[in-house]
């Protein structure tokens, strides 16, 4: 099996310049098949301030209503995909930006609006992805570039969550590729010691995630990271490394997650 | 040769929820290989006049600078092209969403700043399509659907005019198939008399047009429009028509410009 490397960035990089440009540099040098999932970061929100909407948030997570959801399809599908596949290109990567209407490589369904109404937010699983079409693309040499917006049978868009695409996307492909899939952080890897940038943690499986977790060294919200990470695992994606971008190259660093 | 339909609409379509969902309707029924270019409309003036960016004209046409560029990004090849791809891809036709730079599809400069400073404005020849790379995706049975949006070589992202990008598709896929050109006008086609919509003249070739244009019959705006057809018919494209969006499958309706 070929292997396909399948990357998340999200706001960190996305909204600040230098290191998307550094990030852009790094990533066109990735040899073989790859995927590029971008999250949307603060842009949408400072755009819809700016048009005087006014962010609803519920347990701390944005509510997509009619007026926010045209903001996160103009800057996640438009503004910030073009700029990436632009500046891929001028970089001799083939890069082809999608939404997941596009081709309709993802089709997603609208969330429940119980228990909590999110507004236009859709899930989607592997089962979901057009896994053919993306091979088809990525076979003729385009590196598929994806904002985290989707469409349900109905046309309706959505915006949805980059990280859920990112695995979903590496699951779906798990059936025709030997996939690693890359989550870029903030932080050097999954630390030992929170405080302490050198005590990544180098290896994570089912076992040691199950200590840890207990030991109360992984929690909050990289535990659901490293479910996410495992049960990716478990559906054939080779293996899963949480590591800074500016290290993406580096086989050694970050914390990778596998059997 | 097989057909390919190239249609081009613009603003009084894609300002109008009606018109737009009429003409998909229609859109998604034609048969045989087509691609749709689309205009942005009025939605990224107001939307700079909502963000308080005023709107530069020069000689009657906007500048497209600093401020104005990523609105019109975010509008024309994220809110309107992914609005289309969803809205087509329920119809059942396999839309996938282009500026210039997806899979480098097209390749403009910034046009000159002498004699006027348009901004961040593309010009890019027939030469400049890459035109095997969209055959190539044609053939796999996607439907293309361009935004007004190019990019340079350097990855700058500009604003093109969508009836350039039309026409030089066109021309560019003619030696592959034999193209159609389709522009959808607010009026029936081109009128022998302006105040009858039932004057429509069938057809124009060079001969008639000169006859049309001495007998100031043509004149103004459908000047450069006619020009600009016969131009495309002169290198291969087998028929301009400038017809009615809602006779789109009217094979009668409209004005036909051919040799």
């Amino acid at each position: 099996m070929q292997s396909l490397t399948v990357i998340k960035i999200g706001g960190n990089i996305v909204d600040n310049e230098g290191a998307l440009t550094a990030f852009l540099d790094t990533y066109a040098q990735i040899q073989g098949p790859k995927v590029l999932v971008h999250g949307g970061g603060k842009l949408a929100t400072r755009m819809a301030n700016q048009l005087g909407i006014e962010t609803q948030m519920v347990n701390g997570r944005r509510v997509t209503d009619d007026a926010m959801l045209p903001i996160a399809v103009m800057v996640y599908a438009g503004l910030i995909n073009k700029k990436i596949v632009a500046q891929l290109q001028r970089r001799g990567c083939d890069a082809m930006g999608f939404s997941g209407a596009d081709a309709q490589v993802i089709t997603s369904h609208k969330r429940s609006v119980k228990p909590i109404d999110y507004g236009f937010v859709g899930d989607f699983t592997p089962k979901d992805v057009n896994k053919t079409r993306i091979k088809q693309l990525i076979e003729i040499g385009l590196c598929p570039v994806f904002s985290a917006i989707t469409a349900d049978k109905e046309g309706q868009l959505l915006n949805t969550n980059a990280d859920t695409i990112a695995s979903n996307l590496a699951v779906a492909l798990a059936s025709y590729y030997e996939v690693s899939l890359v989550y870029c952080f903030e932080r050097s890897g999954v630390l030992q010691d929170i405080n302490n940038e050198n005590s990544v943690i180098s290896t994570i499986n089912r076992e040691s995630f199950n200590q840890l977790k207990n030991a109360g060294i992984i929690a909050d919200g990289m535990l659901p990271k490293i479910e996410n990470a495992l049960a990716a695992i478990d559906q054939n994606v080779k293996k899963v490394c949480i590591k800074k971008a500016e290290h993406l190259l580096n086989e050694q660093a970050g914390t990778t997650i596998q059997l």
